[in-house]
C-alpha cells in the first residue's frame, strides 16, 4: 500500500508517520520510484505498537526506539524485549523519606524478595519504586503496611501468570509486546478501579447497616 | 498544647495549621485568651488525616471538608465515611473510545457487577471508570481483555478483603480514614510495581534461557 493508505489503515496522520520514519520507529518502505514507497502489513502491526507505546505506555521516543531495536533483532529472546518494554515505562515515584526510613525499607525489600526468588536485583527501578513506596509509608508512620505486603505480592503472581500466559500466546513479538505495554499500563487502571469497587463491598458487609464501630469519641 | 507546639509535634507550618482552621479542615482549638488557643492529640490526629488526604490522596481542600465533616457529624456510618473519601480521590483517566466501544464496555461492566453484587451504581465514578478502561481497550482492539476480567476482579477482592480488615482494627474514625487513604492511594502504586515484578519472574520462566518463542518472521 501507498502512504496514503497506510495512514487511512493505520490512523496514523501521514506527517507522524514520516516522523516515525525518520526517528526509525518505523523500517522504510520498499521504494518503487524516488518519491515512493509500498507499505505492508507489517507496517501497519509496527504503528500500532507505536502507538500503544507512545500514547497508552506513556514513553519517551527515545525508549520506544529501545523497543524497536529489541524486537528487530533476531536475537534478542522475548524476555528481554520484555524487559527492555517495562524498562522505558514511567514508574511510581515517591518522596518524604529519611535515610532510616529507606533502610528500613530496603531490608524488606530485600527478604520479599529472596523469598520469592523473583529477578529483580538492587538499583533496578522496580525495586527502587518498591523501596520508596515502603519507605514513604515508614515516613508517614505506617509501618504496619508491611505485614499486608506479602498479600499483595501472592495477588500480584497470580495476576501475572494469567497476564504473561496471555501474551505468550500471541502470534508475533508487536503482537505480544503491544498487549504487554496496554496489559500493564490499562492492567494498573483496571485492578486499581475494581480494587475500589471490592473495597466499597467489603466495606458496606463490614460497616453498613447504620453499624459505626470504633467511633467512641467521635464528633 | 500552644500553636507552636502544634506544629513541631505535626510537622506542619504554623501558616499552614492557621490556613487549615481557616478553611474548617481543622477543629478550632479552646481558646485560653483573645489571641491564644490550647490544642490536643485530637488536633495532631487530624491534621495528620488533613495532610495523608492532601498530598497522598491528591483530594482538592473541599473534598476534604467532605471528608472530615463526614468524621465529624456523629450518625454517619463508617461505610459512608469512606464512601465519601473514595469518592474525591481522583480516578483514572480514560479517553479514545467511541460510543460503540463505550456500549460494548458497559454491557461487560454491568455483568460483572451483577454476577459479583457489587454495590456500584451506573454513573458512579467507579463505574464510570471501569467502562472508560474497557471502552479504551475495545478502541484499541483489545477485545480479548474482557476475558481477564474476572481473574482480575478475584484478586481485587481478596485484596480488599485484606485492607478492609486491616482498617476495620483501627482505634479511632481519623485512623481509619487516614489508613484507607494512604493504603488506596500508595497500595495502588506497590500493587502495580509488585505486579510488575512477578511479570519479569513469569516471563523469564517462560521465555528465558534463550527461548524465543512466537518469533518466526522478526528481525
Amino acid at each position: 500500500m501507498r502512504m496514503a493508505e497506510l495512514s487511512r489503515e493505520s490512523g496514523v496522520p501521514v506527517a507522524t508517520v514520516k516522523y516515525y520514519l525518520r526517528e526509525g520507529l518505523l523500517h522504510p518502505g520498499e521504494r518503487t520510484s524516488p518519491n515512493q514507497a509500498r507499505y505492508d502489513e507489517g507496517h501497519v502491526r509496527r504503528l500500532r505498537l507505536v502507538r500503544a507505546l507512545l500514547d497508552v505506555g506513556g514513553l519517551s521516543v527515545s525508549a520506544v526506539k529501545d523497543v524497536v531495536a529489541a524486537i528487530d533483532s533476531p536475537d534478542t529472546p522475548m524476555h528481554t524485549v520484555l524487559g527492555v518494554t517495562q524498562h522505558g515505562l514511567p514508574s511510581a515515584r515517591t518522596a518524604m523519606a529519611d535515610e532510616q526510613a529507606q533502610a528500613w525499607a530496603r531490608a524488606r525489600v530485600d527478604a520479599l524478595l529472596k523469598e520469592r526468588a523473583w529477578p529483580c536485583t538492587d538499583g533496578s527501578p522496580l525495586t527502587e519504586s518498591l523501596v520508596g513506596l515502603l519507605a514513604t509509608l515508614r515516613a508517614l508512620g505506617h509501618t504496619e503496611f508491611a505485614s499486608v505486603l506479602d498479600h499483595y505480592a501472592d495477588a500480584a503472581q497470580q495476576i501475572a501468570e494469567t497476564d504473561v500466559r496471555h501474551v505468550a500466546a500471541l502470534p508475533d513479538p508487536e503482537a505480544t509486546v503491544e498487549t504487554a505495554v496496554i496489559g500493564t499500563v490499562i492492567g494498573d487502571a483496571l485492578l486499581a478501579t475494581l480494587r475500589r469497587m471490592a473495597h466499597a463491598d467489603v466495606s458496606a458487609r463490614l460497616f453498613g447497616g447504620g453499624k459505626e464501630i470504633n467511633r467512641p469519641e467521635s464528633g
